[in-house]
């Protein structure tokens, strides 16, 4: 269970997470499964880039599975710990798909990074750039606006090497335009779900962050709530 | 001179600086009046937070004042590098006050923060939060999204200790809402200029950023531009 719609870029956020599992889980091994989990699911999304005052992500295990115990060493753990991993994923993309005014699921890749570090760091600047949002909001593939965003991220980025591919469309190789079909770009972005791939060919890393448009209504609901 | 609209947190942004004067600066004293003043004046704003691939300031001085070459140690150093950092400043809430959509100018000051570095941290989350600036577009003193901006920003800040004061009025003292006059709320955030403060009351440092709200029409610029 899980709950959100603004003031979404966890770390926590105005989020509430609830997990349940009858497996066995000893606290130990729930702690070790819902943090690694939530670090590349939940802490991985953002709606605005604001972060709430107020947010829990709970991992209950009640045991009612039977069986030993598992504890984060036992050959049981990385099963159950995969599965939380999905569970966390599923939702934490849930809370996105319902962010305050989206229109469009967007799922940014950063490939090629010098470290998972720098690739997050590429990914939620694409991810939390207005002029990359509204630019999706219009239906644009606009890899302009996403090589400004890895350029001010603070990532390792190689202006002669980055490419970007936009909603499976190659907009950019190399640092450089491609030619691409503007009608073939204009239906690929008038679909619900966006996708944005950036490598970077600087190093070995990737990290994947999912976020929604900026709209109108977002701007309707967090403006216009006193009218 | 000087030319932004959007894609603006000058690092610099899409802007262009020119900054001209007669006094014989020698070119030591012309970047170290510039660098001086830029780093507090237009590299404290922001429009959208979003920095642009390519932007300039610059300051030349012909000389044709006459008299001995200024170098920065000279003594009529000082009062010329005042006036360049006050035409900086006057240029850098030009392009704030014309940014995409902005129907408001916002400036945001921090004070009692740790370090100067601190009080700018504090002060950019807050002008660059969409919940602030969607706030201030509807006309409402939200200190709670004050509040949440300077938690997520990184600087030292004491839950129990901080004021904020948006628009002259006194929203929250030691961390804790005021109560307030909404009528006096209401039309204080009717005008065009709107100041927050906020005191962390953890240091001796200040800083101002300034920025505008986020509008319908900043959506429709950046989202709409294709049709």
């Amino acid at each position: 269970m899980a709950k959100g719609s603004g003031m979404i870029k966890p770390n926590m956020a105005t989020m509430l997470a609830y997990i349940t599992t009858d497996a066995p889980l000893t606290s130990e091994a729930c702690d070790a499964a819902l943090r690694a989990a939530v670090g590349r699911t939940f802490n991985r999304i953002t709606v605005d880039s604001d972060t709430s005052t107020n947010d829990m992500c709970v991992l209950m295990a009640s045991g009612g599975a039977g069986g030993e115990a598992i504890a984060p060493a036992d050959a049981a753990f990385g099963p159950v710990a995969q599965a939380v991993h999905l569970v966390c994923g599923e939702l934490a993309r849930m809370i996105v798909r319902d962010g305050e005014g989206a229109t469009k699921f967007v799922e940014v890749t950063v490939r090629g990074a010098a470290s998972e570090h720098d690739a997050e760091l590429a990914a939620f600047a694409i991810a939390d750039s207005p002029l990359c949002k509204t630019a999706i909001f219009g239906g644009d593939a606009n890899w302009g606006r996403v090589a400004m965003a890895i350029g001010k991220s603070g990532a390792c980025v190689d202006p002669g090497a980055f490419d970007v591919v936009f909603a499976g469309i190659p907009t950019c190789a190399g640092g450089a335009a491609l030619p691409f079909d503007e009608d073939a770009a204009a239906a690929a972005l008038a679909r619900h779900e966006v996708d944005i791939v950036v490598d970077l060919h600087v190093g070995p890393d990737s990290a994947t962050v999912w976020t929604c448009d900026l709209s109108y209504e977002y701007v309707r609901i967090n403006g216009d709530y006193r009218s």
